[in-house]
């Protein structure tokens, strides 16, 4: 659970300001922003990555997404949009092995993603 | 629900190939791959985007981001690895009024993710 800087993170090893917190979810920023809005959305529950879920984690899965969907508007991304994205091992650039979803707003996303 | 391409495609309108379908989503390949996997999920539902989603849609949105994971997995992009994005509204790039899950692979992503 603390291999990872999130599960540091979620048990107050490591410091972070929370944006939202309930008992399955935590968002705070990245803290190397690449957008004006960069929050990150990560399960308390240690799930290495998308690809490591299982039928039984729908609920946190869609719990995760409405997080995404709660932050963003207190963030006051509705009017203007955002982009939401989770990577998946090297191809995807994931860089810690912890389930995160990337919020990004507050300017126009480029396409493609990456 | 036909007003937008995916809804026409989800009434047979316009032909697609289904990579996968169930009874609340289905899976088809982008008309404009921008990596050499690029896959879209949809809701049969005909939800604008993820600002719209409700409490209620959490079990629909966990169920889409497991279809992800799935269409990806089948398509052999677990071991290499892969993104997942949606776009919200003009910043995030949406340009289809009817949610829906890019999945991405078979290349290294860059980042920012756009």
């Amino acid at each position: 659970m603390t291999d990872t800087i999130f599960g540091k993170i979620l048990c107050g090893e490591i410091p972070a300001d929370f944006v939202y917190e309930d008992e399955h979810a935590v968002a705070f920023a990245d803290i190397d922003p690449k957008a004006p809005v960069h929050l990150l959305v990560i399960p308390r529950e240690p799930l290495p990555s998308l690809k490591d879920a299982v039928q039984e984690d729908c609920a946190l899965l869609g719990h995760l997404l409405h997080v995404c969907k709660v932050v963003a508007e207190e963030a006051g991304l509705d009017e203007g949009g955002y982009r939401v994205v989770t990577n998946i091992g090297e191809d995807g650039g994931q860089s810690v092995a912890h389930l995160h979803f990337h919020v990004l707003g507050g300017r126009t996303m480029q396409w493609p993603p990456g």
